[in-house]
């Protein structure tokens, strides 16, 4: 049988979070054949509810122009942007890192914990696990609010990291924690044995679940 | 003091609904100035996930051309379609007939009934119901599944509501109804009469609120 | 069209409370003619299940004495005491604060915190929210609990509501607050100044209400 | 040990009900000194919201003149009016028939269904259920809808149970059933071997739960 | 009637658990033969998942050695481990301490805290307490969390419950305290005096249950 | 890399359903090794609860045995015997069908309809998605009823899934069906195609979770 190909589209426009989940990706390089693309209309970044909006269109004219190349499509942003439009045009597997890696965790521990990189996105998750409908299963979801500047140290972020998940962990009774980003898997182990409980990357378990999809023919 | 201005604004691009969104405000006549707006961008019904996120662009430019003039706006689509994205562009408020016409209803019965027009748009409100946490309080959503020419005739529309409405009520146990779609009000009154239970039009509902909160200043 | 006739009760007996309410739906004044009266037969204020269970035989009296001469009705006492019996007496609208300060609260934020006097009285708000089925919305409730002396110091009462809305917002998460009393809107500007999130007044909220109810007669 | 002396308190003046009431707690002769009384100012039946508030205040008198002469109290209604304010009243347990049945029902079932004797007390009780907490264990509720003159026929009741409770076992899958009323004890065995689910009388669960917690002072 | 004979037991090998247990249901000696055993093949403690599974097929081996000569079956291990298995293999009731602890704490508060004494048993219990759809009502879970030697010590054992009975009560709201494993009834009162709430032995909880449902035939 | 080697558990001891099961799993034939065993000590089928939780103390010895030659672990049983169990025991992936089979219908569907073999196993499979805490997604479940002897008549199996399967999709609303079992996958494709839904085959979908798992290390 031909190899998966799965392909990995980053709404925003920076090509480092593009890489970086590229990286985190490599584990699966026996399995499909991966590619990973910027939406080069996107923007830097996708904090707000108007960002994660205004992604949707060029991401359906991304999925219209490769949708015959692929056989699956992953969201790289946890706010699944689009995720239902998306599913709409294809019949092929559209899945988002939110809503795959939230399900995963939840083969993993009980209590989910979540971190955010900005407080202000964290009413929008929220809205979209009330969607889902397995706002039970949170523990509790924790902002790094670190700025642009601050997620470019690496130490300082691994170090924030660690704070918000001991808190997820202790104050909010996480068992299991989701790092509500893409591009972050590069902390996730060494924040796993900081914390002592799983650490799950979105993209990683996304793409899992991508790859079995095409295998399944469903 | 002035009266409030509120801009509604039909996010598809039939002006035969903003037409009728318009006539069922009257009732506002002394109360505030009422403007309707059809979005000439929008599609020509939104029936999709995709009809409902290609629309929120451009209710934003439109949002941004208007603001000044008005103090208060009601996005008339049961779908809210780019509601939390206009929130975020505008201290104003910003309301949505999809949410104002559930929570009006939660005021005259314990158990919501909804008629959509298309079963295909069942599992998006039903997302938006689990995003908005009120899930325990609907009793169904049903969909009247007449197409568009059906819709055209209006008095195979009224007795389809009555039926699909007996149904939500005796099959579902709904003591409150609400039409899942702008544009639908000159049907509430007569629905009511023969179902016995309130019927609310969302529309009305959330025009009610916006005068509200330009009262209040919040 | 002549301006709904609206009735605001009180039903506690402190006169000083009917005034604080009176004053806050002065914003109204173009809208309807309001009047809020007192029930002579209420507890001085209403912090048990046995003083909210007390007044809803008088209030049914009150209801039918004054039902002719208004179009709406509004419990002002955030705990909606009578509310299901008195809308069972009449086919005019009846609304209870606390379920507009609530439901007006869920179009503003996503999680919603309530300030409420007394720590006992939390228990019986949660069974009203329980009964609505919004508990999913709900941030946290936490009580001023400075007894009827405090409340007497404005100064105080103030400062211990931005103390109470600060936890409200930072340690529970809530980017909504409601203030869980009636007569307490002449500090709802300034905490909401203070706090950052919009603070709702419920009994403003519930009377913005009924008067669209009236409008639409229904 | 001296034997629980429990209160059993009907709170309609129905003296048909409380003899009915009494008959059923016969089985625990041996463990309590039961004594059943009518509320001679409530209404003839519960039907309405406003008959079971209108009976809190004088439960409370009842109670008052009561208190010193038994360990514990239970409210031979399923509606439980005035339970919690009557908690506030004494230190002695006062226990509701509605809210032991259905705790009671979900350790014999998992789904639980309901027969009401009349269908507008259905939105009363599912607030209620809501204000509990366990309506994801409610299967569903249905109604008898005879009347009073069904009622006073003893087949023709039967009759209609069975009908109810094969529709809540079949079509709502409820697997434990819950007589939705106090006095109809003597319906319970026919309807349980004719529906092969467990039949739960409220009252008879009620008085179980208070005589427990005499034994234990708590 | 002869007395209901009520057989209680403890899933664990520990004979001194086994005793607590039963002198903690001297209270029901007029009311019932109650008699206590220790099911050897059970492990010290039920402390993982792994444990309580483990008992379930001993358990099934009990029951039908035993279910002649005894009314009704109490498992008195917090985690009712195979309550449901026990409850096909039998007409006869089986009640879990776990179940009718949380149920009749529902009747005496409504936001229940649970004390553990391992806070790696929380996952397993949330999942209970999932289960059986009461989530709503938990105020939160912690953990002793002393170790077999600190729960040897009387006094240190009684303060550390302190501490978290007033986390629970403060922290999160508790108003009714459950105390999450058996053979804890010893410090049920002097808690129930520090807290000022109700504090609920969850054996004594079952027995009493028990009791009333052999009375009743079902 | 290594191919992940996956262990895939039949707790029953049929031979077919162990046969049908590795069929169902060709697809991943390039991707893993997937062994598929069947626990010989497990009853012919999983129908009561006592069936499951007879077969956990013996997977545990399964899985001691077979720890060190596999990566992940999957219980190809509905009911996820010993899940819990399992996980403590061993830090690879232990997943369950009935687990996995539900959160990847929640990526293709909002309200998930699942086909069960016999009736009686519905509460034991509500009490798990309680556990899972994602009731809010299930649309209904529904049991083909048909016994031993009609399963084994492949022709009336498919036929009673489409009719089953209709009603979970037209009277319970399902967008998407879980086969509420191991074994059947050769009946997925002809279901899909007549329902017009997709059907997940549980252990289909909790083998591509358990390689990804293995291949991301966690």
């Amino acid at each position: 049988m031909a190899q998966p190909r799965i392909l990995v589209i980053n709404p925003n426009s920076t090509e480092a979070v593009t890489r970086a989940v590229d990286e985190a990706l490599s584990c699966y390089a026996d399995d499909a054949q991966i590619r990973c693309v910027t939406l080069k209309e996107g923007p830097p970044g996708i904090e707000l509810q108007q960002h994660a909006d205004s992604v949707i269109v060029p991401l359906g004219q991304l999925l219209k122009r490769e949708e015959g190349n692929h056989d699956a499509f992953v969201l790289a942003c946890y706010s699944d942007p689009g995720l239902h439009s998306l599913r709409e045009q294809t019949k092929k597997p559209v899945l988002g890192i939110g809503e795959c890696g939230l399900l995963t965790a939840m083969t993993m521990g009980h209590r989910v914990g979540v971190i955010a990189i900005l407080r202000k996105s964290i009413p929008r998750h929220l809205r979209y696990i009330g969607a889902m409908g397995i706002g039970s299963r949170l523990a509790g979801e924790r902002a790094l609010e670190i700025g642009v500047v601050g997620l470019q140290d690496a130490q300082r972020t691994a170090q924030r990291m660690v704070e918000i998940g001991r808190q997820l962990r202790d104050d909010d009774g996480a068992d299991v924690v989701v790092l509500g980003c893409a591009g972050m898997a590069a902390y996730r182990e060494g924040l796993q044995q900081e914390l002592g409980v799983p650490v799950v990357d979105p993209t990683q378990a996304a793409v899992g679940m991508a790859i079995a999809r095409v295998r399944l023919g469903w």
